[in-house]
C-alpha cells in the first residue's frame, strides 16, 4: 500500500478482502468510490452497515431473514422440505418459480478434508424439524458433488427410519450440454437413469 | 431483486455499481459481508465513508491527497513535470522508483468522440503553473492511444513557444512481446524508432 494515500490504501485494502478481488480490481472499485457523489458513497456504506446488522437466519429453515421467520416459512405449508446447502442455493431454486415447499439451509456439507463433520452443518436441526411431524417429503438439493452426495446419502439413511419420503434432484445431461464433452460420471449417470420416451 | 430480503438486496444493488461488477459477483461480495464478524463490516463500511471524506485532490497537481497538497508535490522539486490522464496513473510512475520529478494530472485526455474538449481536463491548470517558472521538462505519459497521443501533441502546442523542453513516453515493443503478434501501430513505431545497439 506504499503508493496509496492512508484512506485510499485501508479501502483497497477492505475490498480485497472480497472473494476473488485482487489488488487491481481493489483499486477500480476505490477509484469508483472515490468519483461518486457523497450521498452515492453513504448510500453504499450504509448498505454495508445495515445488511450485516439487519440480516439474520431463520429459526426454522436458516435462510436470510430480517424477522424471526423467514417469509418462506411463515407463508408455506411445510409438508416438503428442500435442503441445500446454502441461502444463495434457496435463491436459485425459488428463481424456477415450481417449488412451493419451504427449505432447509445446512450452511454446509460434510467434508472430512476440510474437518467438517454432521455435528458442523444444521443436520441436528432438520431432524428436529421432522421428528415434530407433518413433513412427507424431504428433497435433497445439495451439490451433485463428492461432498454433496455424501452428505445426502448420510442424511437420507438417517431419516429413512423416522418414515419420511427422501428424494434427490436427478443427476444427468445439463440442458444445451454436449456429448462428446461430458465428463464420465454425468454420462454414466445419465445413461443409467435413461428415460422412457 | 425479487428473491432477495430487502437489505441484502440493496446491497447487491450498491455491489452492482462497481465497475464489471455483475449480478452475480455483487451477490457473492453481498453474502461476503454477511458472512463476516460485526467488526469486520464496520471497518469496510467505515473505509468506504472515510476515504470519500478524507481524499481530496491536490490544488496543485490534481493527484489525491488528504491535506491541501500531496506528498510528492510537497517533497520534490517541481522542475520537471509529468503529466498523466488519472491519479492512477501517478501509482504506476511511482511503482517504478525511478522518476524523482512532480505530476499533473489531467483528469481525462481530449475527446471529441466524449464530448471532451480542452476546457473539460486541467490543462489551464498546466500551464499556471508552466508560466509560474522553474519548469524545465514537461513529459507526456498519456495513454499511447488515439485520444492520448491527441491530448499529448494539443499540450505540447501549448507548450513549446514558452521553451518547455516536452517529451514523450517513448511508443515501442513492450517487453515480453512477439513480433509475430504485435499490432501494426506499433510495430511501425518501433521499427521507425529503431535505436543502434
Amino acid at each position: 500500500m506504499d503508493f496509496y494515500i492512508d484512506p485510499i490504501g485501508k479501502l483497497i485494502n477492505e475490498f480485497s478482502k472480497l472473494p476473488g478481488v485482487g489488488q487491481k480490481t481493489a483499486q477500480r472499485y476505490a477509484y469508483r468510490i472515490i468519483g461518486m457523489s457523497d450521498d452515492e458513497a453513504k448510500e453504499f456504506a450504509d448498505a454495508v452497515t445495515e445488511c450485516k446488522r439487519k440480516v439474520r437466519y431463520c429459526k426454522v429453515c436458516g435462510n436470510f431473514t430480517e424477522g424471526e421467520l423467514c417469509d418462506i416459512c411463515s407463508t408455506r405449508s411445510s409438508g416438503t422440505i428442500c435442503v441445500v446447502k446454502e441461502p444463495k442455493d434457496v435463491i436459485a431454486m425459488e428463481k424456477l418459480r415450481e417449488y412451493k415447499g419451504v427449505y432447509h439451509v445446512l450452511h454446509g456439507v460434510i467434508s472430512p478434508m476440510e474437518g467438517v463433520g454432521p455435528d458442523d452443518i444444521h443436520i441436528r436441526e432438520l431432524l428436529e424439524r421432522i421428528s415434530r411431524g407433518g413433513v412427507d417429503e424431504v428433497i435433497m438439493a445439495t451439490n451433485p458433488d463428492v461432498e454433496g452426495d455424501a452428505t445426502a446419502m448420510y442424511i437420507a439413511r438417517l431419516l429413512n427410519p423416522l418414515g419420511v419420503k427422501v428424494t434427490r434432484l436427478a443427476h444427468g445431461m445439463p440442458a444445451g450440454g454436449e456429448i462428446e464433452y461430458t465428463d464420465e460420471v454425468t454420462l454414466s449417470q445419465a445413461l443409467k437413469d435413461r428415460k422412457t420416451i
